[in-house]
């Protein structure tokens, strides 16, 4: 029993050997990438710390990537897709709210106006937020992000929001698990938000999804347990707060990250002044015509600080228009 | 190429199926678990869970179970190792406090007199867990604790805390995640604490554990980003503080909890009520000559309202005296 065993072992690992050799040697794994300086400092970086042996190598369990979404895993212009979430919700619970014609920021919100609405400030803000995101349970807020990601469509694309996912971070997605790396979403949008569906546009499971949070109460409602979501900020996963999330939620320092606004430049600090190899990677947008083109003056995904950081650093920069051959899956 | 790699993957898969099969036949998975009812739960639970084609299939993605951590892997008496610690650091941390010999809680502590210092009620416990948790650096903590259990002894049995490890709870972990199922602990115990030892304790890696925190502050130093430990509490990982960690850190709900405690009662409630099949398992401390005996009254561990609820919902409670052939690794 024993030898046979061994035997069929062997054979297994030298057929595993001889596939992913076959396989290696055929494929571009990551074929909507132009030739660039950026993919190039990508596969270098796998190929070292994958390479057994070699001074830089890094144990599986420590592959570790961490990847901002808006504006680096998915788009998010004209505003953060979660906001243009908000605005519906507010409209589909304004039959529920006679008071708000009155009341502002809904009042303005109804009419369209989302300028009058935003001139509350932050105050405005965090009451969108809080009757779109809080008030229900975990499992039912959870249904209507799916139930609104089916219907709502993109002002610009008229495509569901989730099909605006970046063809070419899907293809390194791919291209990191196949070299046992483990991604991590780290993002200032909302956990719960971001949970009903990156599983499904990423592959990256809920437990792999760092993001800002409110509070929770535990119910028992009829002896059966409910998570209600509360009107109550608990964690925002911006800034500083994104190498906190990391050590909070991860409780390992990652080897690379991926980010694309000022929003993540702590976490590119904090990932590329690890001992040992790391890999940080800006995404610029620069392509107007297939996505959009802002950077230092965008008030959403702002890139700034991190651009110079990035140039004095030697961080890598994504040029979306000259390094990607395809923006979105669905072109 | 095509066929030949075709083959060579349809000729792995045999192998590999046939080397699963070799040694499932040849060896029991739990062998220090008697054969019990709760040995036999387990095993019927992993089965169903895991057939494929199964009215109660559960897809490997979603076979997340979550353990307590004190009393349930590892012991938890006299009192909790993570206190232990906290008094340890106190003593190595005195000479740089000449004011602590007349400042309580620390004067009594430092006279080895525990009653008096906790006489101070919780403020005496938090300025004990600030000073001994807080001040440094994550990293530097993560150090501490490394160094502290190289060091540090057991009272009762003269080992390293870290060796006070249940040896069925280690095989049932082997168990689960050769059935592809994703072990976290979800503990009231510090996250930052358990994270130093426990991958190497439990094969857990430290983005699968679930604790209690406290706030932390990003800071620059020397251009390099570091991670200081407030003394400000952020989230405590216990009773309906379960539930709300598995949600905000796993972010999907677990299909088997393990616990010891009426600190693992909503965590089992909010499991065993998911939609499709679920295990919910006590650990029942019965065994005062190998390990301890202790349920409704110790003030550690107290196991009241979950073992009246674990018998009303027919729960899985292991008898340690009963159900376990060995306590210890090291026996």
């Amino acid at each position: 029993m024993r030898t046979s065993r061994g035997l069929l072992i062997l054979l297994a690992a030298v057929l595993i050997a001889a596939m992913s050799g076959v396989v290696g040697a055929a494929e571009d794994p990551l074929p909507s990438w132009n030739d660039s300086k950026a993919k190039q400092a990508i596969v270098d970086f796998v190929k070292r710390v994958t390479m057994e042996g070699g001074s830089e190598f890094v144990r599986p369990a420590e592959r570790i990537a961490t990847f901002d979404n808006d504006g680096t895993l998915w788009a998010e212009q004209p505003m953060y897709f979660q906001f243009s979430f908000a605005l519906d919700r507010v409209k589909a619970l304004a039959p529920q709210h006679p008071e708000w014609k009155t009341k502002e920021p809904f009042a303005s919100l109804l009419k369209g106006d989302l300028k009058g609405a935003l001139a509350g400030g932050e105050r405005a803000l965090l009451e969108v937020m809080a009757v779109s995101h809080t008030g229900m349970t975990t499992e039912e807020f959870e249904q209507i992000v799916k139930d609104w990601l089916l219907t709502a469509r993109h002002p610009r694309f008229k495509r569901p929001y989730n099909e605006l996912v970046y063809q070419p971070m899907l293809e390194l997605l791919a291209y990191l698990r196949a070299n046992g790396f483990k991604p991590f979403i780290v993002s200032g949008g909302g956990v719960e938000f971001m949970r009903a569906w990156v599983e499904k546009a990423y592959g990256i499971p809920p437990e792999q999804v760092v993001g800002s949070m409110g509070k929770q109460k535990f119910e028992l409602r009829d002896g059966k347990p409910v998570l209600v979501k509360l009107p109550a900020i608990d964690f925002v996963d911006d800034k500083e707060g994104k190498s906190i999330g990391i050590q909070k939620f991860i409780g390992r320092r990652p080897i690379a990250a991926f980010g694309n606004s000022d929003g993540d430049l702590q976490m590119l600090q904090w990932i590329t002044t690890r001992p040992g190899p790391s890999l940080g990677l800006i995404v610029h947008h620069t392509d107007a015509e297939r996505e959009w083109g802002y950077d230092r003056k965008s008030p959403i995904g702002k890139l700034d600080k991190a651009l110079d950081e990035a140039t004095a650093k030697g961080w890598t920069v994504v040029d979306m228009k000259r390094d990607w051959k395809r923006i979105f899956p669905i072109e």
